[in-house]
């Protein structure tokens, strides 16, 4: 039998961002915490079983339909294409946009076998006829990202609606010293009059 | 009814080290996941369900004594006191010690209300007496842990044992110029012929 402090080691390894250090310091933390262990094993199962996909923009939601594209004060002609809902939610949590989004379900990955079928492109083309007017790509910008943008623009190009892409630069608080030659360059591209 | 995302979010957030973000993230990876769900919540609940503290070190493990308090090989005259299992287990894992150890559960700290009766100093005490002749101190190089050290050595002063304390000095791999100013002294005072 294998040692239940491995195997719960092994076990929270596989979350992301978690190494084998940072497992084997939350294994020992449960042991001494049951109610912890409980309330872990409740809120993974209960969002589990009350979450669903909405089916307009593929966002995680306990409805029918989610609360943003349900909501009549938003801005429904406005879409913002994402990779997965946490990008939609770190997007909403900025707390400035108002359309509606579309999940796409990751980036195109000729590598990882993700071709353009793997990824909601037949939904979002669907979207396009409903009254939107402007598609925002807010693909992550990544190689895979990019591309996927770059798909999307030319799938677009025959549609009647502004398609834009969120603008690379650096990111705010950063120290142009330290960044990347790629993040300085689409920084200098970008440029804007002040 | 709270959102089943946000206190799924919450309840990762309570873990040693994962700040909200990372919560986040891996919130969005266990709702891709189930199997990963029912492997967590399985094996979170058979460590607590298994593991239990050994009557001697007070280490986790699933038999009725551990497996380095029963070992023969093992030196039963060397004693490691540290303050958690996770140190012990640390310990173990660099492989060069083939003493036998002590968990305290903790390391004093007045304000947080833990005194030595809140620490395993009694049954510390009664383990000097079997054939023990060197205790390392091996609490963490902290406020509390130094102090926790000391107190343990007065508590040692009169018995027919050696008491020593593990190195504080510069990691392997550091930096001297990055180093903070007690990390330098203590390296200095602490210094070897070579």
């Amino acid at each position: 039998m294998r040692d239940p402090l491995e195997q719960l080691t092994a076990s929270l390894s596989r979350l992301p961002g978690i190494g084998r250090k940072s497992a084997q310091r939350i294994a020992f933390h449960l042991l001494r915490d049951q109610g912890l262990i409980d309330e872990l094993t409740g809120s993974m199962n209960e969002a589990r079983r009350l979450l669903h996909e909405c089916p307009e923009c593929f966002c995680y939601t306990t409805e029918e339909v989610c609360s943003v594209c349900r909501d009549p004060s938003r801005d429904h002609s406005l879409l913002c294409v994402v990779e997965e809902p946490a990008d939609a939610l770190a997007l909403e949590q900025a707390g400035s946009y108002r359309g509606i989004y579309h999940v796409l379900g990751g980036a195109l990955s000729p590598i990882c076998g993700v071709g353009p079928q793997s990824l909601r492109m037949d939904e979002l083309l669907k979207r396009v006829g409903t009254g939107i007017q402007e598609i925002i790509i807010a693909t992550n910008p990544t190689t895979e990202g990019e591309a996927t943008a770059v798909y999307i623009a030319r799938a677009l190009k025959d549609r009647p609606v502004r398609v834009t892409r969120i603008a690379r630069g650096l990111p705010v608080g950063a120290d142009i010293e330290l960044a990347d030659v790629e993040t300085i360059s689409r920084a200098l591209e970008g440029r804007n009059e002040i």
